[in-house]
């Protein structure tokens, strides 16, 4: 049997809101490290992994590894039913084919029970190997979000060039070109606004807007985002999800010839 | 002639809202007691019964009881070129086919007089007999619109169960099944949060969301919204209106084999 | 070489989104007086002038006159990446075929470089002559939107008849008529919130509210609104910008016997 329980139903409802665009179907493995959910988008472009660590939980209770094969849509759907102050409890049984959501008020007069379908579904897990990166960059996530959003007014592509203290986002189209600087902070009174430049190596690197915008939507989950980055290997955008684990996507960069729409 | 005043005309803009998705077109009856309405909606399911007292108006004159025939959509839309805070005149000739709506703003600055053509509508009025009910459920109308919008996710019908001390409000559908409890509030500090149900003899009877739905566009009416339920006769959702009057909205059970889909 | 700055983006933002639901493409016409345009709207009925004085900006430089002709939409979507506090330069070389939005945000972190693609559009300047007017009303710009838009739920015209002390806008159409009457203010506390009428001769004019809408699009950037009429001449719906300039739309009566739609 598996049940663990949250003291806000928020986080779980933001980490849905996070996932619901870029993915339709995906298994949560549980397991007693906690829950945890890798998937290629649904154009296999991407890849999205999850993890909440049962540290996090109030309570976590796990008898055997199981894995739970969900629509993606209607277990947002579903969490959408839970207000953000409410506690949550996720229930399944070991052979079951049923995973249970319970939400209840704080003041106790109302609890809701949903029992959602699940589904069979066949993921194989990929590998994530540990990787050094040649820059890491760390900025509000909110800032983050509008670069992305702003710059896909101009193009397709934002292309990042990290060097030591700032980082350049651009992007070239019909209607002209844009180029947008962001400075490390000098000071940093307030961690959430910071900006910070950790630079290996320079890098100079292409990716396509179009997911960009699909992870930024795991803005509200963190004040801060990261940017990892290294040549030949996939981008990592990760939102750190407080005392509970991250929402971290994957993306490749573009190769050169494909750069220039 | 008519002619009646209210300081504020947001009362009656709630109260067009709460009508004009669920009927097209509607008499008010207008006499010494005040302003009345009942209509079935569009397809002939539910009924619909607004009172608006003589005694919650600043004036009220009424020389001869008439009917004014309305299109719903175009005296709401009317009443939405009123503020919430500006005073109101509904005035009308008896033999007329015109119904003034004269709106004045709070510093005297602005009058808007809208003259709205009447219609000749031909509706029988049903009479709905006083009635005991098995059940009446009082609580926060907000948590009622709530719920029925979350089960809208899972299923078409809604069953409503109420014994002693609370209700049970459950859906099934393709996606799973889900259950909402509401317990009865045990100390009630703030008559406006509290759950209280009343049960002479417990009812398991079900209803159709799509309706349900409709009737919780009068929640802007009223903090709190009744339920009163009983075996084979309709179920009354109302919302009383401050001083003035009410909305209530009849709606019969589904029949058992209507149940499943 | 063409260099001017501002200490806010939010002033240019808003005038953009009162032009380019009228103008699809326009000329900013660039001398040592500043910054203006004209056009027609795109079905050649209304026009649009705007002024923003060199006194206005931070730093002004304009070494040759020059004329950039832009793609309003474009212009307006590069604008909207301009946080409201960021400050803003506009730049352009002298025989160039680019305009240059160097948006900084206040902290001094975030530095956005937008280089806009210029179009050579030949577009006629007309004179318009200075008049006197029968009839100047001041009123709050949001007031005015109120009452375009709500009397276009009646008819598809305004009459607007202004005597010594107020003003009517009335309109009429198939569901019924309407008439808002706005009295001049007795005494001003507040000139934001003033009514004040000038007439030197009583009018009565009727204009298209189709036009009038769009026009109502400025009503961000002031809370006054000016109305200048007089009979055979279009009427003037002016919008001052605090210490910069002004937007100012001209729109032809509609002669009587267009009236009656």
């Amino acid at each position: 049997m598996f049940e663990c329980r949250l003291p806000k139903a928020e986080v779980l409802k933001k980490t849905m809101d996070a996932l619901k665009d870029l993915i339709k179907e995906a298994v949560w493995d549980v397991s007693a490290q906690g829950l945890s959910l890798q998937s290629m988008d649904s154009s296999h472009v991407s890849l999205v992994q999850v993890t909440l660590r049962t540290e996090g939980f109030d309570t976590f209770r796990c008898d055997k590894n199981i894995a739970l094969g969900v629509n993606m849509d209607t277990m947002q759907k579903l969490m959408k039913c839970a207000s953000n102050d409410d506690n949550i409890t996720l229930k399944s049984e070991d052979n079951g084919d049923l995973l249970s959501l319970i939400f209840e008020s704080p003041n106790g007069e109302k609890t809701s029970e949903y029992e959602m379908k699940l589904m069979d579904l066949d993921i194989e897990q990929l590998g994530i190997p540990d990787q050094e990166y040649s820059c890491t960059i760390k900025m509000p996530s909110g800032e983050f979000q509008r670069i992305c959003r702003d710059l896909s007014n101009i193009g397709e592509s934002v292309n990042i060039t990290v060097v030591k203290g700032g980082v350049d986002f651009s992007a070239k189209g019909d209607i002209g070109n844009a180029k947008i600087h962001v400075t490390e902070s000098s000071n940093v009174d307030n961690e959430k606004d910071a900006v910070t430049v950790e630079v290996n190596e320079p890098v100079n690197l292409t990716f396509a807007l179009r997911y960009l915008n699909f992870f930024t939507k795991a803005t509200p989950l963190s004040g801060q985002v990261s940017l990892s980055i290294s040549p030949d290997v996939p981008l990592v955008v990760a939102y750190e999800i407080e005392d509970l684990g991250h929402v971290k996507y994957f993306l490749a960069p573009k190769i050169e010839n494909e750069d220039d729409e």
